[in-house]
């Protein structure tokens, strides 16, 4: 019977650093939207545990990423979380300048010998796939496309590009990231914890697609007259456009390792992002997208999603925390999995895979 | 001339890791009162460290104690401070349900093979001293009686099983553990520190008992016309119904180690419990004990008692802080006890035995 | 072309233990002004990391400075942050008493073969510079004159001595203390980050004088018509009654290692004085001082410049924060000075110097 990690892979900040660097810093993770990057000059930052990376559309129009480190003396040359640059970057302490590209533009009295070329932003690899920005911190990298594999051909329908956010919400829980991750993959807690929840979908009746090493989910079918996830369970928008009937009926659930969990709706997609902070800590922000075409309709309303994801976000982040709190006893020793948490077994697979490569390096 | 700690025993986080796991994890401590798991079904948590236990009387009357972590995936099956259970407890993840006996009843689709009968909740040693509970977390373990040696024949007149608690304060003092061992086990900074409390007893005038290995105390009369600790010494209740005219006379001081400070006065129980937190951190739970019989009497008051001794509680906590500051500097070499901090050198002795023992497992 | 220091200098806690053993423990520190411990009994407290020393003025008119640790059990004396002692300290705990010059007086109960002259409070070598009080907490050191060397005839025509303190205000950035000290050393940064100081001075027209092991520093001359530094540049004060016209038309800036800026101004003195309390946190005491001639004036009035600087320190400490937040990306790689900054690749070389230095031992 496959059972739990040791408690070590949730309690010891040494394996947690490293288990970080392998996973955020030698893999490609989920960073924002292009819709924030969409013309020349617009910026966010990616705050990556110590490193803040500035995403940005250059004058070209190329998507580009820099390391938030002015070359001079290592400032951060931006502290605004978004905007628009106008034309070139400007590092606020002695006011070196650079272009969109990264190139090095002006260095203030610095010596005639002084090399420019020498000293641009240092870039980091930026990618997207259907409107979703992924950043690659690491060296040695594989393209995103490999990572995702057959996700684009699978969630094409959805047309994520063309969605738009509406609202994003911040949490700060207390438990470490792959617990986050165990939670989100089996609905074997709903009936317990979700009762809202689990009068919409049947627990019973998730199919899980094959888990890989960079992604698992499944999908869920609704219950009764439930048409998607909110309040009441009615749907008060239209499908989403290029969905067939059966893809109407069901969520999709999937995590993309690391950091990306993408609810796919018929009406809506609902995106959490993980940043862990530290072994027991994590950051995770939820937005949800909607079509910008219902959302421009009068009357457009979607409190019933939101109002009803942050209640079953809230539910789980406290009994999350209970978790993180119990496997740090001495108590604690590896428990059970049943056949429903079969993608938890798979995840940890995963995370020891990972662990026993970067020991050979 | 016998003198103080060095400086590490009061500053080292190693250290102090080292000498709570043997104080706390091999030896009992106390937890709480019998009154709060009266009846089947009632319980309450007692946090050590990162460990939390669960407290309770099972349904056939007996007392039990089970670490709060599910055996499942290890999650915390319970987080109200008290309270009771009907019947069963069940985890709120998902819902794998103990009797209170411990024993497994259900784990929900879990497959066939899997052995109920193996994953019981885990139990900790749990017995009771005239109403105290205690606990031991160790493995390897002596009778609390053993522990206790003489004390249940010493203070049995005081029936301490009859009180009941009136008054609990919570305290968090920025200072290691054994400085405010230190601080209880002496009476020579009175006359400096505690004024009113000078007034009431002689703090030339104490009565040490011989210093054991697992406790160590006093008796101290009263000046003048009071009877007991208070604000002006006045006795606003009936003495305790079994004590004689000696023990009326006199407040017995007594460290139960490792963290259970008994006050017997001769008309109420005062009792201080340490929850170390870190080298320079330690919570302490003061609480009041009275006569069921005096607190149902119309007019009861013990405001009296009570803020008697939070005062001095804060001068004494205020001064071991500068304490612990102190003894931190590069200045700081060990300095000379007297003969009247006899029980000082004696407690120091039995930290140094212990943490001797501990080092040769 | 010199370039700045590896990120390790600014981000790892144990190199950062080890330079503030070196530069605060083993060299004089500036603590305070001898203004304030004037009189007999008159005292200062002066934190130095977990350290804390009293400097006192004793009965016999001489400047003493001890650890504020009782030799009994350790206790902190005194937690006021200044005051006056009635001819003697007495420990708050058990009553040890001791003369202003250190020599325990009094230690209550203890024993007749007590040695009272093996306990007298742990001394602490003090000095002064023309008002400025100095310490050193270490064992082999030379004399404060050298760490001076000619700074005591530099600036003698300054006064020092006559001034009196004004205002003080505290401020805490997050951000390693040399990268504070190199902010202080040059104003290339000063047209983009301080337009209201630049309107006042030339940051191409400073005069730097050699840079030595021990301090080092500049003059600059005013713009236009500025008299000093304020928000207007006009001078409400009259000249310090010392200065000749050239001192009259400058402002000079020195850093005296490691923690005493001392910027001397025609009509006014400000010091910055530096607590490093991690490697990434320090503590600033700023501090203005006037003639106490001036300040007896009807209609005395310093705000221009307080609200000045108070402006230049934050914008100041607030990009000196987002450097910091660099440093410690793991894009950062040392960047080139200019020859505007070459005092401070001269304080790099100190560091590295103490740094080798302090390994030989």
């Amino acid at each position: 019977m496959p059972s739990t990690l040791p408690a070590r892979y949730f309690v010891d900040p040494e394996l947690f650093r490293k288990e970080f660097e392998s996973f955020f810093f030698d893999g490609w993770i989920r960073a924002g939207r292009a819709e924030d990057v969409a013309s020349p000059g617009s910026f966010f930052l990616c705050e990556v545990g110590v490193e803040s990376v500035i995403v940005l559309r250059d004058q070209a129009g190329n998507l580009r990423a820099f390391y938030n480190v002015c070359r001079h003396r290592g400032t951060r040359l931006c502290t605004a979380p978004q905007g628009r640059f106008e034309g070139r970057l400007q590092c606020p302490y002695h006011g070196w300048t650079y272009r969109l590209d990264g190139e090095l533009l002006g260095a203030p009295h610095m010596e005639p010998c002084f090399a420019r070329e020498q000293y641009p932003l240092l870039p980091v690899a930026v990618d997207t796939w259907d409107g979703h920005v992924f950043l690659h911190l690491g060296d040695s990298r594989e393209p995103l496309a490999r990572q995702l594999d057959e996700l684009p051909v699978k969630f094409a329908a959805w047309r994520m590009q063309e969605l738009r956010l509406y609202r994003r919400v911040m949490y700060q829980v207390k438990a470490n990231w792959k617990l986050l991750i165990a939670n989100y993959n089996e609905c074997l807690h709903c009936p317990q914890l979700h009762p809202a929840l689990n009068r919409l979908t049947d627990y019973l009746g998730a199919e899980n697609g094959p888990a890989t090493e960079t992604y698992m989910g499944g999908a869920m079918g609704f219950r009764g007259a439930a048409e998607t996830m909110s309040l009441d369970g009615k749907r008060r928008r239209s499908y989403l456009p290029g969905l067939n009937e059966r893809q109407q009926r069901q969520v999709c659930y999937y995590v993309i390792y690391p950091n990306f969990l993408l609810s796919l709706h018929p009406d809506y997609m609902m995106v959490h992002t993980l940043w862990p902070k530290a072994v027991d800590q994590t950051d995770i922000v939820c937005e949800w997208y909607f079509h910008p075409e219902e959302m421009s309709k009068p009357g457009f309303m979607a409190e019933d999603a939101i109002a009803f994801w942050d209640q079953t976000n809230r539910e789980d982040w406290a009994i999350v925390e209970q978790s993180q709190a119990g496997v740090q006893s001495r108590a604690y020793v590896p428990g059970p999995y049943s056949s429903r948490e079969e993608l938890l077994a798979a995840f940890d697979q995963v995370v020891l895979n990972r662990e026993r490569r970067s020991q050979c390096f």
